[in-house]
């Protein structure tokens, strides 16, 4: 790492998987998904710790149609990092987030949501990992050795410190400091608890269903979740069936996957509360913090979780503010990247509510592992009622895929953020030239 | 209108014109914005009533860079029309709106928000365009002539039925038919009421203020707009100054365009209160329901406006009954199409609120001067402080551009939306290969 490098190129690819052929990833609101990202590279001139030349690869992840328009998005933000110094984006990654966030004309087009957003999201978390690659680090570790004030140094704090200032957050960081020690062995020891949504997809039969469910077991995950919100007759069968297969004490979720207006959700989840379960997901418009909190309030004791289409910060602290939620479900692609995602956390812990990442996709676990081990490293500090979704689907397409063993995320030992495919994937399943879709 | 037709193409262009140069549109957000639009236009194979082939013309507006990632957005939705007949489309304008927000692919991309949602307002406008201008009516008259279930008929209630049903919709609506016939005659004679932004941009000189200022109030205009939150001392000068040149009797509106952070927001507010402000708009993120309500608590009696950057029905729906905002600025381009603007206008008659759209950038007066007269005409029934902003700018580049007389929009009389631009500026200002662009 010798001399003034810089960041050559942003390169974005357009990969596209034909899950929709087997039902996979279907829910009461997504039909048909093909599972899609948007895949970003971030290109330098620098020779990383191994001589090999450096570069970040992170993803948007999104169902298919519109996969071309998150593409062109994440290009449209070449300007603002193509041509800079590496070490001067490495080492300021809050500096390069609230930039993007605030270009002026960019930020038109959302504000800090949808497609703009994703896209930032991308190109930031991109350059995290070109950063924890180049510091010889998995992106767990290296955010876990940042200082108290260096992780309040990544976070946006505009809009949000009615809630949070920057000195509560660190007050808080630094109260966390102590046991992080006795934490990071315990995380090695015992990896991160993961549940399954693998055996619920809406457009399994029953039978599937079962054989999936009992198999969940075997394999030793936590929770079990379920897609519903379909037909009330059909859920109640598909719970029952997963109830009997799992047993008693392995947690049994649905998702509605926004699919009910609020009175309908409190109505739908009640007649199903007799099973148990462990979360209602999704219930209805993830933009309506005051319906979340008026179904929270009618589905109690049922805990209510959302944030997969958690847009930004501002909407995390409102649902933190309102008491919508009991799980906070952060997604590595759906925002402005790790540092918004830290931001996420910061208000989480804040509030005392438990976070539980959504994941499945095209490489969703392998990025947000890294940011639910921080969390229990540094800021929630806490592995209670802790798990992250796992979906075994797509991973193989993965350089560095996620490794869940009985049912635990391993801590990822590699470098980076693990978002790295493999180049016979990115060919094979490029849209629409890629041998996949050329031939079909 | 003989035989079946068809939407033959969705052609979409990518318009830019070069304000930046002049700091015409600047604020405290937005430094330096490039008036833009991704241009839609639905063709068809259909002979209107004047023997001309029928097409729709609207747009989405964005300031500079990414326009051409709301370009290809739009152009990701011509699956959902091309090849449609038109009689079907035109006559169902709620269901083609509702299918395009309910595409499952496409839909992961917001949900119902941002770039992917502008793009489905586009062409959802564009779609009222071409059915209007079939039916030989300027948009707002073929609104007004529907009936009270041909207007509920066009709503999405998903999502917002816990604060509107459609039958409180119905009712709504059956009870403004009564007096109707009243208020037309009343817009024929007076028109619809303009406040203007020319002279505050934060960009222009004191002077330029100065003297916008006692143009604006020569001109007829019930109120003006300043654009405030870069400096206090500046904001307090600039205040006084247009206060003494427009007199007591105008309204004085300041906009902060979402600058601040909740605290920050009311004591900025309050210091400058004593200027007697007609409203604070913007105050703070365009997603804070909770923020708005705790800053429109602490600047009592300032009433607090926002809109422009409202994503969708679900937003409108929290701000009103969070008792967040004292006047709804709803945007004709940032939601999905005229069908969502509907949605907004019945909530807002619910609640009580008054509507006063936003407006200026490239097309948005032509196309919004439309839903405020409906909403006068059969939903608001009022005018009773109700203004539509204006700013007089770029209005040159439309076939129809709006006629602002003594203060007030004229009702059009042309038909359809009013946004199709001419074909030598599409041409020129074609972003980057149009002459303007070429050569600079």
């Amino acid at each position: 790492m010798s001399g003034a490098s810089t960041i050559t190129a942003l390169d974005v690819v357009d990969v596209r998987f034909p899950t929709s052929r087997m039902l996979d990833g279907s829910d009461a609101m997504n039909a048909d998904p093909d599972y899609s990202a948007a895949y970003a590279v971030l290109r330098t001139d620098e020779s990383g710790p191994d001589g090999e030349v450096l570069d970040g690869h992170a993803l948007a992840f999104t169902i298919g149609r519109g996969n071309d328009v998150q593409v062109a998005a994440i290009e449209a933000l070449a300007p603002l990092v193509v041509g800079r110094d590496v070490a001067e984006i490495a080492d300021d990654l809050g500096g390069l987030a609230r930039r993007m966030v605030r270009d002026s004309q960019f930020r038109w087009l959302g504000p800090e949501k949808g497609i703009a957003h994703m896209a930032i999201g991308a190109v930031v978390n991109a350059a995290w990992d070109l950063a924890a690659r180049r510091a010889d680090r998995p992106l767990w570790q290296y955010l876990a050795e940042m200082s108290p004030q260096q992780i309040v140094d990544l976070v946006d704090f505009r809009h949000i410190s009615d809630a949070l200032s920057p000195d509560e957050a660190l007050d808080l960081l630094t109260a966390r400091v102590d046991g992080r020690a006795a934490r990071l062995a315990t995380l090695h020891a015992e990896g991160y608890a993961a549940y399954t949504t693998g055996p619920g997809w809406i457009g399994y039969s029953d039978d599937k269903l079962e054989r999936l469910s009992v198999e969940a077991v075997e394999r030793g995950y936590c929770q079990i979740k379920l897609k519903v919100g379909g037909n009330p007759v059909d859920d109640e069968r598909r719970l029952g069936i997963a109830r009997r297969a799992i047993g008693e004490h392995i947690g049994l979720a649905v998702d509605a996957n926004q699919i009910w207006d609020v009175d309908q959700a409190i109505e739908w989840v009640n007649g199903l509360a007799h099973h148990d379960l462990a979360w209602i997901e999704e219930p209805t418009s993830p933009d309506d913090v005051l319906g979340h909190a008026r179904i929270r309030a009618g589905v109690h004791p049922v805990p209510v979780a959302t944030g997969e289409h958690m847009h930004n910060r501002v909407m995390a602290k409102q649902f933190l503010q309102a008491e919508a939620l009991d799980v906070l479900q952060i997604d590595a692609a759906r925002v402005g990247g790790v540092n918004e995602n830290v931001a996420m956390l910061l208000l989480a812990a804040k509030y005392g509510v438990r976070v539980c990442p959504h994941a499945g996709g095209v490489g969703l676990c392998e990025m947000v592992q890294h940011i639910a081990m921080f969390d229990y490293l540094s800021v929630g500090a806490s592995l209670e009622g802790r798990m992250i979704e796992h979906v075994d689907h797509l991973h193989e397409h993965f350089v560095d895929p996620v490794h869940v063993v009985q049912g635990r995320y391993r801590p990822p030992v590699g470098t980076g953020l693990n978002a790295r495919m493999h180049t016979e994937s990115l060919e094979r399943y490029r849209f629409p030239d890629g041998a996949e879709w050329r031939d079909s």
